[in-house]
């Protein structure tokens, strides 16, 4: 259930505030070069703390390969690894415990499981990204050794389109109390012709269940997207040619790298809208388990706006979606 | 690989122009009963040749059930079933085979596989969804059982949002040759909160990997979607509510009836953006196989517009996926 | 639940006396030429009225392949195929549909699903194999073409282990109504060193999965098998040796072609246990629903014997296996 | 790949000599009382140094929880844990990763995967299934609150049966640097009637692809298995009988308490064959990765015979395959 891909495949484990979080990422091709230094920088790219508008908490962050990796090389066994959560801070839950904060999982988490753990969202958080990132970071220097590469970016945060607009944004929203959300465009270039499923695995079909999964994410498009529904077929229409290389490709890219659900060999372009950070700093009236009402307070050290941290997140997920593809590409012929 | 669902799963099969499409529907709980009459209906309203904007071609899609249901009830085994392909036509393929269409799965099937039935698109023919809704409305009518119902409903064509245009806007596409798509909206109403599993299976994670499976599909949101990346956190907020009959609910519902990828009880509200059909009624140029230039000429029956089409299909998903994460529910406690 | 196979995955459906029996083979590469002439043979194979001991019910069951099949080859699609029930007869099943059988899965059935079709033993008949030999007999020609061969025997009946006294043990089973079942040993030659998974998957505890599976079986050995618990270490090690033509082999195969878990190139040697058909054409006591007692009365037409027909069946099981894992070795190496 | 399970799954990780073993129990149902301490005593069974001929390494297996149990409580969310591998030696492993150890893992892991980690037999030693067994552990409290209890106990060692002479068998062996195998026996008890899928996913198939991925394991029967095929069908027909509290059982149980792959509700035996232990305390000749001659001088420390140690390991994974068709049977109805 906590686990996405096919034959390459991440399963994550942990709690905000538990021990660690964790994954295993198995399926991953043997021989392969990892640096861990640069699987650690773009960890760190997630961490809280650098951004404006992102918690003060500091996260170290430390990733700990357990297996799968040996003398930098992969092995082609399951790759496990953790992320110690070593700022959790022991305070009294038994309020929150008892709350259900608006536009947060408490209720609906408690519904399905009868049982929650309350400590800073428990398994609900953002935090469970971390383990995203991680196995993200090993499948896209994998693909950078194919040629393949994800590049992301901001293009609107709130209303605002301009990226010292945006900044602004976020200082206005801060000063409020109040919180802001966003688009990432994301853009996958390099990838070769004829990765994807036909059917329910299409390859914008698995993008947007891997992005829909990313917390706070409520809308995805691939190409033009939802621009595409208010054009006619002539106007969105990608002209093939053949270029001097003896390679076809399209003349434009409405349909943004995906044709029928497989790549076709031009750039994968996407975006994914982002909901505004549910927690806001100010006083928040609610109910509790009983029915009652009950305001909650802010407190503790939240971010006003995920987008920045939220870049390398896109970009794992992106990477395990791509990488996973490539490796069942191998066996559609003998 | 042509799989969907969990629990309850479905795997299809079947090219545009061979003996026919069919699917199995794995999963399906004992005891339900089935009307074979009501399914056969639904099924119907998928049919070409009854909207504004869709193809003359006849196709009978009379569903035949191998097993799974006897004496009107399910029997917890898979339910086997095929439409027989009745109205295809011998053609000559062979220039087609070599050409690629505009915005087609020709050239991405052809480097995916090395080989394809040209014949009508083969499986990349939106054909295939006829076993979506077939095994779709096997779901329909479990989850009708539950108190659960979907509805669906064009909310824009081409550029138009009002009912008299949208159809207008379809007889002018018509008269050029040229295709239109749109978005369709939909709801599931009386899911019970608890529905959906964190992390990677989210509720909006599954439903958008089933829609955006869908041809034609670019864009999928839920809630307020899109529109919430540009509201700040104060304003998307829905406050929690005790009704009078106890239960718990939320005012307002810009989540779109889920919380942390878990159906919290309100309606589940998601909008599906289709890209114009790609088969135009006029001369289209495009490459073959060696790259040289070729003129497509219009031929066949085709459809304008396959958004009423679609609304059957988008139910079938929905039902699929509410029904498989009702089931996996179950195990969430012993 | 109804399906085997990772990459290549076979998913059935059917009832015994439904209108059919059939499946998807899923996951096959593309362009592999298939013969149906040759399949249909194979499937054949496993008819009754062919063999001593075997029932004389006339079962036709022509495979008719509905999809991923063209002009011979496989297009890497799903192979959907059915075999029609042509010789099920009307009858009063009011008595039976209360009765438990014993040593059959009437009273398992009905606990398990609250409802159970009746009707020769639904789902829960050994007519369900005929799906996997249509499966297994498209696998089995993949491999030829790979240079890969299955091939089985029967090396015990009964009590009985050479050829002559096999046969004549039926006979004298059948004259008292009673019924037998023995050993099948099957042989896989051919296979590449390198294919199955360690730890879960390993290429054994798939075979005895797929072989378990087989109705009636209740045990399964590879290589030394169950003689290799009361042997030393000594006494069961298989030499490495270097081929004159560079190749790397063992000089014994006490491993039975596989060792931890992965094939190393020699013959895969597996045998497997069957036990005697549960049906006896003699009065059999037993309790009916309520729990009162009845007799069951012979009827109808059954095997004495299952082991000639179950060969092709042991052969499918064994195809199926070895080129999923022929499919998922692609994947291990970049 | 390194994964057991359908709802209640199992991801292993880990080598012999790498950082730690550990894995991750997704699906656990939520609120089940877990005893660490309890869990931390079952692992310990596993350990070495404690049985005659076990091998003297001192490991301590300290299970280290990091997610999924919360104040004595399962969360529903993942249980990740890891192990660590504290008493790994530094060694100079250069010939021994150039060498084939007989009836060993090396070169058929080397030719699949292109690379292994030669220390301690990497991810293909036995120390893997202490992952199983912490796993295990958590079914196995979980089944006992629900009334279903696991034994396993050896019945033969090399030749011997009778306890006595079993210690004395290993105690010979030893002497001459020899290993030795056997036969383990599980049963397990309060079972409910109906747990098992049908056709691919029978109760018994599942437990044989459990066992026989078990390090060592080659044989797998259930019920009278292998004796079976020498009876006839009157000889071990379990005769249905009604209980005095109105619960139906039957008179015998060669059919091991599974009948169509589905639990009857009498108790689940199997057998389980081990090869003897492949690493001999003598002198033994092989091959190097040229094809050289060499020979392998016994070093470290190694089991003469591994059932003592397997005994958990046999009901870790008899627990897991239970607990997970117990969560199955959820949902086979409405």
């Amino acid at each position: 259930m906590n686990t996405i891909g096919k034959i390459l495949s991440l399963k994550t484990f942990g709690e905000s505030h538990g021990p660690a979080m964790g994954g295993v990422l198995d399926g991953m091709p043997a021989g392969v070069e990892i640096d861990l230094d640069e699987l650690q920088r773009f960890v760190d790219r997630r961490r809280t703390g650098q951004h404006t508008g992102s918690s003060t908490r500091d996260e170290k962050d430390r990733v700990e390969v357990l297996s799968g990796i040996w003398q930098g090389k992969t092995l082609g066994t399951p790759i496990g690894f953790v992320v110690r959560n070593a700022d959790a801070r022991s305070a009294d839950y038994d309020k929150i415990a008892r709350c259900y904060r608006p536009n947060h999982a408490d209720y609906t988490w408690e519904v399905k499981y009868g049982i929650r753990d309350p400590r800073g969202g428990g398994r609900a958080s953002a935090r469970e990204t971390v383990a995203r990132v991680v196995a993200g970071g090993i499948a896209l220097q994998t693909l950078d050794s194919l040629g393949i590469t994800i590049e992301s970016r901001i293009v609107q945060v709130g209303p605002r389109l301009g990226v010292a607009e945006m900044e602004q944004a976020v200082i206005d929203a801060a000063k409020d109390g109040d919180t802001l959300g966003g688009i990432i465009a994301c853009t996958v270039k390099g990838v070769p012709a004829g990765l994807g499923e036909p059917v329910f695995g299409k390859l914008h079909a698995q993008l947007a269940a891997a992005m829909m999964s990313i917390p706070s994410v409520h809308g995805f498009e691939y190409g033009d997207g939802f621009e595409m529904a208010a054009k006619r077929g002539s106007e969105v229409m990608d002209q093939f040619v053949k270029h001097e290389d003896g390679t076809i490709g399209t003349v434009t890219n409405h349909s943004g790298g995906i044709q029928g659900g497989i790549s076709n060999g031009e750039d994968i372009v996407m975006r994914i809208a982002f909901k505004p950070v549910p927690t806001l700093m100010r006083d928040v009236p609610t109910i509790d388990r009983d029915g009652n009402p009950v305001t909650l307070h802010p407190r503790g050290r939240h971010d006003v706006c995920v987008l920045q941290r939220a870049l390398p997140v896109v970009e794992a997920m992106a990477a395990l979606v791509i990488l996973d593809n490539y490796l069942i590409k191998k066996t559609n012929v003998l």
